[in-house]
């Protein structure tokens, strides 16, 4: 199967990010995990970018706050599908981070989830593997009709207290 | 091959909508476009996204404004890779659209881009498609090249003049 | 009498919610609580929506947090009159449920009130049904008055501390 | 039938307004249009909202830009439900009366509906008279599967055009 | 001496009024405390604003928060200088509330200050009553002077700690 | 009487101020104009505040856009009250110019009037001389009656053309 | 001398960034202008960075738009400073561009200038140059003092038309 | 060597400005310390700028939070590179420091950094002074490498974990 690249600015954006890795295991998805920066460790980012379609992976999620780079620059240097996580941050709530990894210029487009929203980012890789994978397209399916199932019952909780 | 699907939720989007339209020609990647409205015609819209992967496609591209639901009510509907794109409009400068499409919940993801990013929503369609696709995957390789070299001509054109 | 619906799009946001079921009991109004997501429980929120005059409702009221699509998604599906509570999140202070529940297309109006605002959702839902129920306009009266007695009282208090 | 009062805060806000009054007229739903500034003729604007509903009034629609203070000063003065429409002006794109119009006090509430939305600002006024109002109900659900229709016939056109 | 009259929609807005008043003591300028709300008690609001200046007041301080309309109701009543404190609420860190005060339409103005800032308020209060009073204007520029000593001694102290 | 400072930091904000103009024309008031930027003759600007008092001056008003300090370096060098009209310009609207001219530190004031509001800055210019002028603040009621007769004129003119 | 390196991501900035080349002229500081963008041109854009201080620069100023990633990209190769220059587009008024460019994360810092700064990002690249020319330095301070020069001709111009 | 100036608005701003002391303190760049304000203590902070140059310093870096004029009021008073640093303050998140320090009007540049970015404010006045001290320039790469070895090993703990 496809892998999916985590890539993440810096080792603080951890707590976010695992949420997404959570995800990849409960579908059985193949992923890697590094903390390669923009700004920092360019070499490396970009390294591993450019050889990433050749390594076997699917798509890549990359997650960063502040002036959050990270996405676009490794968008830069791959055609696979790119998604970027904006980190919320101390200053804007994280309107800088979305912002930063959103408006990408025309050629050069990063898949972007909401602020903090690292399992959406997990889900989204897998729905992208999922369009050669039968299979996985399955488990999706199957996840989100539990996911429904949660929803259905947490409603009977609240019918249950609030309606006589 | 995978089609795309094109839903904008107003006819008016059709301008920005069309660039996105051009991409895909471009790529050869066969797609379909509706004016489907997650507010007005929510009925198609559903009965559009529950059989999107049946009837061949491999993502769908929704682009709406103001309280662009669209592309989240298309996402609630499928396990289809969904990518938003958020139409400016008068009051907001597209910012309304752009936090309606971006910030979803957990489960449902919708991948967003730019502002009228419709350019990239095509692209983005066009890396999913290629995941499993090597050719299509080559053609984006070479498209990306050559858009390297647009920016490199404009380069030797502004050094030319400027630079003595 | 007519029933107020209210429907969130999580339990997480019975906090808020519960602030309007108050209300709500105060004016003796009938209601019924559930909880429907815009996207994970798609249907659901459907078939309430599209039956909801039938079954005796005379207004619905809608919490949701984020990319908060439910008032929309119910307001699409019935001609009721649907009041949206955008819900505070923690990026940005509830501007993105607040854009995305009150910017509707034209046809299909959310009337909106203000971030986490239940209890003045209520009191909307009250004037609704109060428009024709006299005795309940009588009611909305007496709370009005009752309520400007709290602020003199407020007021008489600050005065003995303050001015001299 | 109840009428619906439309009061605007400048005569400048007509072009806006007038949007609401075609709906009014399409339901054939009586009305009264008054200019009252909350701050430049308060007496006017306290008097008529303090009888609209012994005159006869069944909801009460107010446009205003800037410090948008005229909806809440009429919402201070009666029980009926009273709905504000943001005017956009020059240097907030409408964001300043959006939240004067809905951060409104506990008690006192105002049905927000979009930027400049006069249009849907008679729609929820026509849905408000409707709960005890069969006949218009109807009308409400005819006007709403028109709505749709129109919807359907540009998407017909636009699959004509671009689906081959 | 002319009269300052402080007003705050809100008991719940005393921390924040508190500290404008203990300026004012330190001024030795006589004030009155009032809890009048622009949507809850506004006939109360009205009466104060109509008589301040018969009733000796030269300036009116008013604190609102959220849709505050207070500072404009008083405004629109008196053409007495007014000056709005927009106080900081939960959602939008106190925007909602300086928009609503400050975007005032043309000849109903309000001296607005910083987002809680009552010290502020004060102080404008003290300055526009030393425009006509020869006393006070020495001790505001008397009290200037020491605000900068303060800020001289605390430089003093930074300076002895870092500047080697 | 005493005077009116008009300060701006580039005559090309004169469109702006020169409503403010002539709302003191009208009131008969006395005034200076002068252009002196915070940044570019910050030893005018300074000049002119240190003696604006004893130069027979009772307020001043100060107009800037983008990083608009013009009116707090004004404030940091008077007693005075000191009023400032921020001044849109190209990328924010004026929000830029409001957040630089209110947000004051805490003993230097600036009395912020809405974004190019520079009538409302001389009325309250106006106001604030009034407070030891009994005749300049009859002016002022009859100036509001005017313009509340204004606004009833073009209410009589709206209610003839719509209410039948 | 020293050079200034000018790089913008896009010929489309160049309307922007000539001020910025005037300034420079005027100052008599050679100078370099290349269209190098983060995203499209991502090789070219580090092959200048990382050999910019051996080939004779002392300052480099980016110029981009969006998602304005190329003043940290220049940054991330070099220790010069690096001045980067938010440039306005359609959606947010160069919000996105401002964001992108000064949030940077701490080790590789970005000199920001306003939204279209460019004659702005050129003094600042002077100012740097003049650390160690005080020939250029002594031509900063005749420039500043032309320019208060101007500013004090306006005001003679002002104060003629309106004081009398 | 030349020597580095820090001004803070307020002696609160230090826990801000200590991570900038130690990263001069990291490269053995020489600087002094002081709280000058531009609105309580104009002429302190006029006198340090008029006379920085000749005092034989190199960069000016100014801290202030709120309407922070004080970055400008220094660059107005000097040629010599001034580094701004918004400080965060309650209501806005650093917002309106941001605008009111990057806004500045032509001809009188400030070198803004991140909203709290001291760090980053310091590492830009060693790459000014670094310009003419080509030891500091090999520190300030040196210490470039040692962040990005940083990076790797936290990269390197990361893999470890997550990478089986």
């Amino acid at each position: 199967m496809l892998k999916v690249g985590i890539i993440m600015g810096s080792d603080s954006d951890l707590p976010v990010v695992e949420k997404g890795i959570k995800v990849l295991e409960e579908y059985g998805i193949p992923y890697e995990v590094h903390v390669y920066s923009a700004h920092r460790t360019p070499v490396e980012a970009r390294d591993f970018s450019v050889n990433a379609r050749k390594n076997g992976f699917g798509a890549i999620i990359a997650a960063a706050g502040m002036a959050a780079h990270l996405a676009g620059a490794i968008a830069a240097n791959t055609t696979l599908p790119v998604i970027g996580i904006p980190v919320k941050s101390a200053a804007f709530g994280g309107l800088d981070a979305l912002l930063s990894t959103v408006q990408m210029p025309s050629g050069i487009p990063v898949a972007t989830v909401a602020v903090d929203g690292a399992a959406n980012a997990a889900h989204l890789a897998a729905q992208i593997i999922a369009t050669s994978d039968a299979e996985l397209a399955k488990k999706l399916d199957d996840a989100r009709a539990k996911n429904s199932e949660g929803v259905l019952a947490k409603n009977a909780a609240v019918e249950e207290k609030y309606n006589k």
